[in-house]
């Protein structure tokens, strides 16, 4: 197995708490950097703050996904985007949500007399199909549509898949021509001098595409597994304890066995939990309740920083 | 000079930033005591942490006044609400701000489909002239048309005067009999006898009525001078020093010395500085220009609390 270090995907825990706030959780927010993609995905009240405690420059973001309307996920943006607009920013802003989302933040601007100094890109997300939302040369963003009291999204993130790259000493020996480089990379054998060459003594296998999907705030929703099925991290909500299996069903929101089961029957490799009910303080309970179904399981903390490794895919 | 120490009346500095935040310095919001009666002056993002921090209860509050609909004054508001619903509130809110403001609350509370465990019982302020906008038993809040970029109203805070008090021994000496002691609280002397007794050989003095001047974002303006004179505590906003005075202007903002000139028109017996721009560490700088115009100053701190003593009228 070999690790590439240099290209990073790195999920940092901005706020892991619920609607009410205490002093130890913010409520939901996340930034993730993505091969140099910076993407914050909701913005609960507070989330400024925690940019700036962890030391993430505001002026970065060119993504924000909004999974729905209560305020916990995201009462902070309008206090952000007039940061932006403070800061003298120029670069247009693409954001992701309900469509209710836009009024607001354009009744906001109007109401306090604001004209922003860039432009927003805002994209309304149909919350009854999961779909493409973006993509680029680097990753793609898939909606997941979750099951709220109201319409809630979740994002799968995935980085786009690379060429395989070109082992210089072989290619020498070879003699391969420049033209059939691109063959190569795409990983196809080579016919020189009526021999064939194997891809693989010419070159390195491509890395796996990695991939994160953000499924915040739902019930227990299996029909969810297939959109995220063998996804390298999975951050589900884990709102509940099974002590309070029943206001988890009546609130429309997940305990950490939930998780744990769309985790499983996801196939994923690792399992943050996340938006934890205010009234809990010992977070071990909600790893030891989801151990009994999934092993790799971590119930994050405000500050918490996750990377995916990028290995080779043979 | 007799000090009476049981009828509180403290003022809470939970931010003193303006519309950039700082990891120092929140965004407006002030926490008032007034003999039991508790008041929030404006409410930006962050307030519900900051109330935390101080170990003030959020369900004390009974009154919220709202200057006017920048953010860094009302982004924390609707979160705040939104926990006095989850901590299943019963007691009516009073909410005295813009009119859009109601509407503003409206349209999120429909769209995250939420019905308030409590009622809100919301006063629309009429932005162009002063009026008096609450009063009961114990205080009155009038307010103070500000002048800002927006529609912006400042709150002058004032305690109800008090009855005279009787002197229980001078009473009993002179046989007062008890359908008296109504004319005595109200300072009159009474004729006993053919004789005058003074009513200070049978009453101690009233404590004098104590106020708070809340002026938070305005330029320089002198026609609020009227309305705050003789205020025992007065808060103006001092966004920027000298060197930004043009800035100042642009943005219809004070500096420290246009606070410290209403200070002395106005008589005030002390002067408070905040909302500070996010550019300015050394809060120093900020008393010592006001102090070439009016000697009794600080520049507040988030965390700061300032009573108000209660002393004797005479």
């Amino acid at each position: 197995m070999r690790v590439f270090f240099y290209m990073i995907f790195k999920i940092h825990i901005l706020g892991c708490g619920s609607a009410l706030p205490t002093l130890q959780r913010n409520p939901t927010a996340q930034y993730i950097n993505l091969q140099e993609r910076h993407l914050l995905i909701d913005c609960g009240e507070g989330t400024q703050l925690q940019l700036r405690l962890n030391k993430i420059k505001f002026s970065k973001i060119d993504f924000v996904f909004i999974s729905h309307l209560h305020g916990d996920h995201y009462l902070g943006l309008i206090g952000l985007l007039s940061s932006l607009h403070l800061l003298g920013r120029k670069k247009t802003l693409s954001i992701f949500g309900p469509k209710k989302l836009n009024e607001i933040l354009k009744s906001h601007f109007e109401i306090s007399g604001t004209f922003l100094s860039f432009k927003i890109d805002f994209h309304e997300i149909n919350p009854n199909k999961s779909m493409l939302l973006f993509e680029d040369n680097i990753f793609k963003v898939t909606s997941i549509p979750l099951n709220h009291r109201i319409e809630c999204t979740g994002f799968l993130i995935e980085e786009k898949g690379k060429l395989r790259s070109l082992k210089k000493d072989a290619i020498q020996k070879h003699k391969i021509p420049i033209e059939k480089f691109h063959q190569l990379k795409q990983g196809e054998d080579l016919v020189i001098n009526e021999t064939i060459i194997k891809n693989d003594l010419l070159t390195n296998p491509s890395p796996k595409p990695r991939s994160y999907a953000f499924c915040s705030d739902t019930k227990y929703e299996e029909s969810i597994v297939p959109i995220i099925e063998n996804v390298d991290l999975l951050y589900h909500e884990a709102t509940f304890l099974e002590n309070k299996r029943e206001r988890a069903k009546k609130t429309f929101h997940s305990t950490a066995i939930d998780a744990a089961k769309i985790a499983k029957l996801s196939n994923a490799k690792k399992l943050l939990l996340g938006h934890y009910s205010a009234r809990y303080n010992d977070l071990s309970e909600f790893e030891k309740e989801a151990n009994s179904i999934f092993k790799n399981v971590i119930a994050v903390k405000d500050g918490d920083t996750f990377e995916i490794e990028l290995i080779n895919e043979e």
